[in-house]
């Protein structure tokens, strides 16, 4: 008898006749002989009309009771469902994250999950309950209930598997698994049958709209296979595995699995620093010490004794980065700062890339033959990441997707 | 350095607007050098919003779910309310029912409040904390949410002043406190400024709409002084006390404290039972069974070996009362059975009774002198009712109003 979980997002349980196809699901994989845990997020929008009422009442929410407020949204979720499933005649039962015991740190509205005691699981699933957990949400020492942030019960699902040793962790959305891009901007994106933690970490990493990072790592960590898939189809979608799993021989195949990108960015610019040492390290100290994430960054050659240094960052941290770097420009002596909005990064991602040389060059390659500028560039062993102009984004992602064959897959 | 508990029903936080009123009726309270523990509602439609979401889902909802998706309204009005305090700089933690240490029976849906551990909240009052508690739910042995059936809130309140030997319980709502009747059928309806918990009990036994029951009984066992007040403006409203506190002058001067009605009533007659013995024992011992409450009975005195039997239920139970009814007609032997739905109850109450004789003779003159035919009476030490025909019930009302007047406090 296998132990599966099964983690639906919030727009598979948008409104009660999704949650009744979603019961049947689960259902029908229970009747499959298998016990079954169900992690689900909040309905629909109900985490955006609960941050409404918040924000109706404070700009600036203390987190306790935001994480009080939000984790509302997983409570009506698991009722629901387990109403669902039980008015099909099956029996369940709804635990919410503190009640599945899922222990989490202080860390209101971002808590990272410390321990899982899974007891009381165990206990519900021996008596034929297939056991409906809410996702998200967990409990500090202190007895409050956190919450573990955006994609929260993505990690709530694997952290389950993980501890339960589950055979199986399938993730359930509205897509049909992994493509090697968004089919919103190239046409033929493909759907991936089979890919690495790693190429899925860099791909979180690089943009793309897929699992929460946190959550892969602990799959990888604990080798838990991840099935990303649709609720509303019975296709296989992409399935998530370690590279020994995956083979050497797919790897020498496929130089490239996927082309990623992100428009959430923004590059400032320190222009004319004096060249002595420690610079760097005062500019992002100060910066990370603000909790804004610095994506890329470069220095430019010294000279003349001046320097200059660039990076981005998310554009929702654009206002506070602004006020610091001016401040440093200040106190460092730079010439002048710029911020440009118009900027995109675009990524070319696979394990294949150990193998084969030149993955790199050959993305300069195609960019520069159309005419793409290259503003910046970062790599590490299976991505390469270059910083354009955001108005050459689409024609960069479908020309390297093409470049790369992602479309004869 | 005084203790309160104050109450707010759903109506007064239906809104961000009115929550933030009620943010500051709890601030001033605390600035006049008190602790205060708040007990919040759900905010206004929210319950039924929830209710509506589970019919959607199935029409037999499992209690224990149930309570999982019900115990959402609170928790979102507690982390609301604690949000809207803090905006106005002042300390602020809510607790849901579990985390403020109310333990339940098992009996979902209208659990029975066991034990009150109130440690978590007398060390955050102690840290200088308004404290946030909400209402109508707590935890059963096997850490299951339970909700306390309507009008929990009242009780959480009541229980916690109780528990926590509060100085005063104050319970807002949208009224000015209790009256003498209800205003919206007698225009001349008088605010009751202090009344006693056995009257209050009779009142909400009768049909007015007030606190529920178990909280008035809670309140009465320890002595805790409640005062039923509006949210929306500073005068005073009823005060609820011991019959020692109002006092022998009060309670001779006044015969009855107030007039009260209950429309939600039917009338079941078995017409022609055969007269022996354990009849009536067998007839409702039947329709406890069910769960049925029944309220009024009478038996009429036996001619040539026949008897009838009539009783009142609520609406709500008439269709299950009916069925068991036709079924014990046919077993008993009853000639046939009746139903009449146009009938409702009127009752005067009033502690003033104990030392006035004839309450209930001057009650059926002034019925009588308005040809308002009398179809059942039953009578307490402190209450007579009786059943007449609805179509007499706003006029039964005035005249009694008036007849006993209530109209000239």
């Amino acid at each position: 008898m296998a132990l599966i979980v099964m983690k639906f997002g919030g727009s598979s349980v948008a409104d009660s006749d999704k949650m009744k196809h979603v019961a049947n699901k689960v259902i029908a994989r229970k009747k499959g002989g298998n016990k079954i845990v169900v992690v689900v997020s909040a309905p629909g929008d109900t985490t955006d009309d609960l941050i409404t009422r918040c924000e109706e009442i404070t700009a600036d929410p203390n987190p306790r009771e935001m994480d009080m407020l939000l984790a509302t949204g997983e409570q009506m979720s698991i009722s629901l469902l387990a109403m669902a499933i039980q008015s099909m005649g099956h029996k369940a039962v709804s635990l919410t994250g503190f009640q599945a015991g899922i222990s989490t740190d202080d860390d209101y509205t971002r808590a990272r999950v410390k321990k899982i005691n899974p007891k009381k699981i165990f206990e519900l699933l021996d008596k034929g309950n297939i056991v409906v957990v809410a996702g998200f949400q967990g409990m500090n020492k202190a007895g409050d209930i956190t919450t573990l942030g955006r994609g929260g019960s993505d990690l709530t699902a694997v952290a389950l598997a993980a501890q339960m040793k589950a055979n199986l962790c399938e993730i359930y959305s509205d897509v049909e698994g992994i493509f090697t891009t968004d089919p919103r901007v190239v046409k033929d994106a493909k759907k991936i049958d089979l890919i690495s933690y790693e190429e899925m970490l860099e791909m979180a990493g690089s943009g793309a709209q897929v699992m929460q990072t946190r959550s892969i790592e602990v799959a990888k960590n604990y080798g838990i296979e991840i099935h990303a898939r649709s609720t509303f189809s019975d296709k296989e979608g992409t399935y998530i595995v370690s590279e020994e799993k995956i083979g050497r021989k797919k790897m020498e195949d496929l130089m490239v699995s996927a082309v990623t990108f992100d428009k959430n960015q923004v590059k400032f610019s320190l222009i004319d620093l004096p060249d002595v040492p420690g610079m760097a390290a005062k500019i992002f100290s100060s910066i990370a010490k603000l909790g804004i994430n610095v994506d890329m960054i470069i220095q430019s050659a010294a000279l003349d004794k001046k320097n200059d240094i660039s990076f981005t960052v998310s554009k929702s941290d654009m206002k506070k980065t602004q006020q610091k770097v001016d401040e440093l420009a200040k106190q460092l002596g730079a010439q002048t700062v710029t911020c440009d909005e118009h900027v995109a990064k675009v990524s070319v991602v696979g394990v294949g890339m150990k193998t084969h040389a030149g993955v790199a060059s050959k993305m300069f390659d195609i960019l520069a033959k159309n005419k793409i500028n290259i503003e910046m560039i970062s790599t590490s062993e299976i991505k390469v990441s270059c910083v354009i102009d955001s108005v050459d984004l689409n024609k960069a992602v479908n020309e390297l997707h093409k470049g790369f064959k992602l479309n004869k897959k």
